[in-house]
């Protein structure tokens, strides 16, 4: 068995738009303009900022770039080119994107969302190949169904361990999962139980998190 | 004197929509929808495909998305937070573009796009903070003007050094210049005088080895 890291982006701020709020114009217009029905857009709070508002969490919710740009770093990086990589995508919802480690994903931010919008209409994409699943599932349960060794919380509240440390102490399992927060600030609304670190004295962005966990490990699995 | 890594994205696809393909029609409806004049718009492969068969070097043309994962990656590293990374931008037609450390570059891809073409159009954003400024000036010009002790050019014909290694020898300098390729794939169209260095046997993408090599200065210099 090769040892391996596994990456969860959880409570990400990604979900399609929800009733509540389907009929507000910045929706509606929006929609039209995309030629789609309400229901089968993604948020984003860069266009639906209005009818955000309206919304529980509203001012941190609709923030598919974050997914985005940590999927890009994931993928395209030297640890997942060596199949050392298995990286999820948990959502507010409860949703969970499976992602193989084959996926090339869209570099264009539109063609990611028109992607996303596919894999929420019909739960995998492309339909034949499944390279991207969604399945309705808790972060407890894919922490559960990893059957992970040891469960690591980003959490700016963590004991603070420097990147190389923190790189060594994930080669000392052979299933660690990490879990990073999806999400542009605020604390997890999932219940985990791991090991709170954080690699930094202030907040770093979700990508920031992904690519020193990426390449500290790498450092010393490689 | 601190030591600082200076970053320069390289022969960047960035771009505005050359005149030669101005009249084109997936230039002139795309424009005709973002309600801009054909020259003002960032060239990008996306939308503009069907007119980029017309150009030299159409098949990697208009690739904003990279510069924008690219800085988005270095601007909030840990290593920028310590204020020891410079970050440029030079591009295929020549231009510089000075990015502030203290930036927070958009991330949504379409108002970063925004962001690039009043960049092109009044040569500094915001206009009284110039936190971004363009100017005229060759790679050579940059380099020469930086006047660094070292400089470096990720390239996949370079010495393979392993990321770990390559770091250490980077804080052998006060102020290393490190080259990464801000194109999709092919060579570097300008002349670079400096020690190739590759970091994996195959080609990685721009923002990988950005990501790669601030982590790896990162563990050596803080």
């Amino acid at each position: 068995m090769k040892k391996r890291l596994h990456l969860i982006i959880a409570d990400a701020e990604l979900e399609t738009v929800p009733e509540s709020i389907r009929d507000h114009p910045a929706i509606v217009n929006y929609a039209r303009r995309r030629k789609k029905r309400p229901e089968r857009i993604i948020l984003d709070s860069t266009y639906h900022h209005a009818a955000l508002r309206n919304l529980e969490d509203g001012e941190r919710r609709g923030r598919p770039d974050i997914v985005h740009v940590c999927l890009l770093n994931a993928l395209d990086s030297i640890l997942n080119k060596e199949d050392r990589l298995r990286v999820y995508v948990h959502t507010r919802n409860d949703y969970v994107i499976y992602v193989d480690p084959e996926t090339r994903l869209p570099r264009n931010y539109n063609r990611f969302i028109g992607l996303m919008e596919s894999l929420f209409e019909k739960g995998a994409v492309p339909e034949d190949l499944k390279l991207l699943r969604l399945e309705r599932k808790t972060l407890g349960e894919l922490i559960e169904e990893i059957n992970a060794d040891a469960v690591f919380v980003m959490h700016e509240n963590g004991n603070f361990m420097e990147p190389k440390h923190f790189g060594k102490l994930l080669t000392q399992f052979w299933k660690p999962v990490v879990v990073v927060g999806g999400f542009p600030h605020g604390d997890f609304r999932s219940k985990i139980e791991g090991v709170k670190v954080r690699l930094y004295k202030e907040p770093l962005m979700a990508w920031t998190i992904v690519n020193e966990v990426i390449v500290s490990y790498e450092w010393e699995i490689l």
